[in-house]
């Protein structure tokens, strides 16, 4: 009874900071290689941000907020107007490696501000000061997430019981983030106390995170993880092999209506259809009180060609007309609850919401 | 106004037979390539039949029967008990290609009884006369296919109407028969009659009969189609793209529940959310009195491979557990109505079925 269980603090790493250095999991290779690449200069950050080596909007700002240090680290001993204006060009920098990534940006300004609040109120601070303030003001980005993400687990965890089925859409895992991840959480923390349970993991067409990102990073944590495609959730409840949805978010409106990838709306009325539970793990963050409701939510459209082509081997014909949107809404009358670092919210979502986090 | 419209006849053939020789295209190379084979021995159909060159049940069980001749057509010198003997042969060597082809294993036997039932009532007969008969066998068993398609086509295309969208699922299609197919039946008519339309063609994980053939034949046969994955059908569905569902079967049982591709039943399931009639496009053959419920459906699981791969790329991690069941069935209350080549049928299911073919 005493066997060893993996978890998930066996698993690779997506983003370290040690001795200075940022070392990036390379997730264009998984699930067929898992390589760790150690960052040498801001360009290469730019670059492994530019060609999702790190993605997830969580783990791209930790990556930014890392990443600009190398911009500076060779500049303390510039005077430091100077030193302010090489570290606001390295941000300019790294945000133009993904324009629309909306943490990465935000993690950029984050650490600007502090660097001029930082010579505002201590006016005596040095160059080299300032890049140990910057240093720190990283590491409290990452800190913050990885507490944010255990938060959600623990608020979360007691949904997976003994003999469950749990299933995830897309990959809101700790690949995505700095540890636990969001809708992961309350998977990992589930298996850290021993309940036994299965996810089922939709491989998330047309980009495949759930294939090749989700279904890895649970089976390298030892959580009892089974593939499947889209189409066959409905089978999978139908069975009454799922007893629980949870996905994670990238916007949630006033009103609960939450904006995620492609196909969440399709499995949250599967779910409704079975009364199967749909809970949305996120940071409080995400809840977005400026956004009434899901209709004002603008879905891009990504390029065709991920819809018309796996790697290089073409699947749709030339030619072809194709719809890519990257997301969908699910409305609130959908929704169970959400998940987040503060606690458990349920209906009526836009006053329970308001009164949590407005 | 007189714009030439492209149009189902000009469609490459999935199967012809012209002077003895049976021509297929071969359904692996779509949608880059487009090649026909002329078959030139009955070693050759077995290959193409089980390699998939050709697929779909009506068009293995035509491809099954042309493909006996081949075994027999030098053997019209023998004693006629020596040629049937030859005959019988041949066809247990094609019925080997796929052992689990009902409709391979139908057309075969027709095949071989038709020359037993020549030999007893025309003793007289000589081994060239019953190849005759067999040849004609065989081209009545296409002619009957084609005509059933046309005739669930005439049942089904008033459905269509200008404007609509018609959401299809897998192909049911002419590369699954041999000219109109079944679930597309309908909008070849509709399209001839000059209907204005739409169609959302689901790409239909694992094996993706909808990017690769459902696509194609209707972009060649100037319908206006557009590939979706299958995860986003919940979204055409929600944007008011869709007015109608229409889908093919490989079961139906005496309640009109309906086994066909996994995620049909997903399909239904979001339907019946957004209020979009269902329909299933049959020939009357395919409905089962037998099977009392869809219950007692098997469904088969096919080789994790296809899901863990496309192509010779991986998709999922080494190791991973995978479902993959080839089938769902679809309960008879998600089904509006089936369209079948003796008419329409709408509920009450198990009466209206009995009525109509039992």
């Amino acid at each position: 009874m005493a066997e060893k269980r993996s978890s998930y603090k066996s698993l690779a790493k997506t983003l370290t900071w040690e001795d200075g250095v940022l070392t990036l999991l390379d997730q264009t290779l998984l699930p067929v290689e898992v390589v760790s690449e150690k960052q040498e200069s801001i360009e290469q950050v730019w670059d492994s941000i530019k060609k999702l080596k790190v993605r997830g909007a969580p783990a791209i700002g930790i990556a930014g907020a890392y990443g600009v240090l190398y911009g500076v680290k060779n500049k303390t001993n510039l005077p430091v107007q100077e030193f302010l204006e090489e570290l606001k060009k390295s941000a300019d920098y790294l945000d133009s490696s993904r324009p629309t990534a909306v943490n990465l940006s935000w993690a950029l300004k984050r650490m600007v501000a502090k660097a001029k609040t930082e010579v505002k109120n201590k006016p005596s601070s040095s160059s080299k000061d300032i890049y140990i303030t910057l240093e720190m003001e990283a590491i409290a980005i990452h800190e913050e997430d990885k507490k944010i993400c255990k938060n959600i687990g623990l608020n979360g965890k007691g949904l997976i019981q003994d003999g469950m089925g749990v299933l995830t859409h897309c990959n809101a895992g700790s690949l995505a983030t700095s540890e636990l991840g969001t809708a992961t959480a309350p998977m990992y923390l589930a298996h850290e106390d021993g309940i036994t349970f299965k996810v089922y993991s939709d491989e998330t067409r047309p980009l495949l995170q759930g294939a090749r990102l989700t279904s890895w990073e649970l089976q390298q944590s030892g959580v009892d993880v089974t593939l499947i495609t889209d189409n066959m959730a409905a089978f999978m409840m139908n069975k009454g092999e799922v007893d629980l949805v949870i996905v994670g978010t990238d916007r949630v409106a006033a009103n609960g209506d939450t904006a995620n990838k492609i196909g969440t709306m399709g499995v949250a009325i599967l779910a409704k259809h079975f009364d199967i539970p749909v809970y949305i793990a996120c940071p409080s963050s995400t809840i977005d009180f400026e956004t009434e409701t899901g209709e004002e939510i603008v879905i891009e459209e990504r390029d065709p060609e991920e819809v018309l082509f796996f790697g290089e081997r073409r699947t749709g014909p030339v030619g072809m007309k194709v719809r890519n949107p990257a997301f969908d809404v699910t409305p609130h009358e959908l929704i169970t609850g959400f998940i987040t670092d503060k606690g458990l919210v349920e209906a009526p979502f836009k006053e329970n919401l308001k009164k949590a986090f407005g």
